[in-house]
């Protein structure tokens, strides 16, 4: 299996440090850390995350969508382990003389984004620098104690999104390759249905770095692959649809720009199926089905008569093996498509 | 009562922001967030400090104290209310192309400082960027649940510091200045002390941002002074007081520095007093004498027959108002002492 750069860099930073023994999760094993404190059954949730490559590369630059992202960003983490919010702590890097109406804005967006997502700023530290930078870290609660991680998923169980993939592939062709007026990008926070994900699922992770990089993950963790048998149109946002059919581009490639959409992709064992989707119903929630999980180490898509292998390990070492380069990682992927295609094997593989 | 800068734009921050019916602590009135779950006695405590500006001016340019820092900022201020450390999540901003040589270093300064301060690394996101920035947020708990905050001090209470101070001035005044090698700068952590603080003290804060800082602010949350009568000479570490003397400045200088020595300063009630001292010499500590609360609003400094009155306010916004420039700076608070001196009134003033 190729390794990872991301995982092998993360490895290498934390080989130095002990594990607590408080925590329920492994490295890498969970979207939050898990914790549970001696002689509780409720388990708490940390977890911090930065926008800081997306300010430098010009990908975020409306100081509100740069709060939005602070807090949503954190908040989709806390969604895939079903936590409740509590609260969160930002860590604020302003540019030097930043003026009232960018720090207006910034606020607005982190402001909203609390509302919309139940979450309420404890505190921060602030600093100054060159260039500005985001961080947030929220706290949250899980009270009865049941966890879900990435570990758990299990050849059978089937495969699904909380929403429509593509919106962040589609936001970051506009903006890196500089095609026209991007449309607007205001992921949604999914912490009552990652709540219900938790009650029914087997394994969850948040697309944050797009729907392959989650499989890929699930994947090497859990060592099973992924079948993915909905034809990819109903996969995707009518924005992705479009956009792929303007620029000539595979559909699968709207699921595997690492500037991902913040849903939740998740799997249920297929026992537990019927009552996730009543519930899901119930809440006014229609999940998307993606495929299945399978025993083959591999995630293959199904496509037109055709099946694709893809390698997503590879994938998602691409975009920093071309240097972040928009254009050529399109043509790097649309390259992966031809090589991966190959005649649709029996049902069952 | 002049405005602090800082206050100011932590307010203006914040103010869009509303406010967890879960937290303790005030705005701006604890050193770290103090919340307590519904239906529970414990209160958990959650801080996130950065170190960045003291990267960006150089003032640290070892990686392996940039890690031990980024740790030890925020174990400061879960000492300052008597928590004990449950874990850490770490932001890192890492420069591109980072060498492995300063990876490892920093790596072991932040693990180091994790061990000396009962942490365990929980997780965290890596960032990369032109400039490094390193960020952490901690998790703490008080099992009893009984709080310290900088709120609760009153006239007559005794006024002490966790150890001797200046050492951040010291040391920031040899970077800065480039007059000869900066001594070792290497802060302890205090937990312990936070501990026993919290079961005897009224209130208490970190000295981050040097000692006066802490006095301004507990000045202005309880409306309350300080006399310092306790010779400037004792409260200094030796070297502060060899470069006080070598460099002919005043002594009370060093306990002005924005560069703080990360001590505690914190109130004991009167009657209090005596058992605390026995419990902390019972714990191996020697807490520092600095002086007592008043009812006057204001700070003023017993020095050799002479008391000066110190505009905190005033200091705390000299920094940033001659543009970061430590001579400038220095300048400027001699020409305050200068100004400040009078003879001192009679006890009891």
């Amino acid at each position: 299996m190729n390794a990872v750069i991301e995982n092998q860099l993360l490895a290498r930073l934390a080989q130095g440090f002990s594990r607590s023994p408080l925590q329920l999760n492994g490295h890498q094993e969970s979207d939050a850390e898990l914790l549970r404190l001696p002689g509780r059954e409720e388990v708490l949730v940390l977890q911090t995350d930065s926008v800081a490559e997306e300010i430098e590369t010009g990908l975020y630059d409306d100081p509100y969508l740069i709060g939005w992202m602070t807090i949503l960003v954190n908040a989709s983490d806390l969604s895939a382990v079903g936590a409740i919010p509590v609260g969160v702590v930002l860590n604020q890097t302003l540019p030097h003389g930043a003026d009232e109406a960018f720090i207006e804005r910034l606020q607005a967006g982190i402001g909203d984004a609390c509302q919309a997502c139940g979450f309420h700023v404890l505190g921060g530290d602030t600093n100054f620098a060159s260039r500005p930078q985001m961080g947030a870290t929220v706290l949250g609660v899980i009270q009865d104690g049941r966890v879900i991680t990435r570990r758990g998923c299990r050849p059978g169980d089937q495969l699904f999104a909380s929403g429509r993939l593509g919106a962040g592939s589609v936001y970051a062709f506009h903006k890196l390759t500089r095609s026209g007026p991007a449309p607007e990008y205001r992921p949604q926070p999914r912490i009552c249905e990652g709540r219900l994900v938790r009650r029914f699922g087997s394994a969850a992770m948040d697309t944050s770095d797009g729907a392959l990089a989650v499989l890929d993950q699930l994947l090497r963790i859990n060592q099973v692959g992924f079948v993915i048998d909905t034809p990819v149109e109903e996969l995707l946002t009518p924005e992705a649809v479009g956009l792929s059919r303007s620029a000539g581009l595979p559909g699968w490639l709207f699921l595997a720009g690492p500037h991902g959409e913040f849903e939740l992709v998740f799997t249920v064992p297929g026992p537990r199926v019927p009552a996730f989707r009543a519930a899901a119903a119930a809440a006014g929630w229609d999940p998307v089905r993606i495929g299945r999980v399978t025993a083959e180490v591999e995630v293959v898509l199904h496509s037109h008569g055709e099946s694709i292998s893809l390698d997503t390990g590879r994938i998602r070492n691409l975009f920093s093996e071309v240097g972040g380069d928009a254009g050529r990682y399109l043509e790097a992927l649309v390259k992966l498509d031809a090589a991966g295609r190959r005649p649709v094997r029996p049902a069952g593989a």
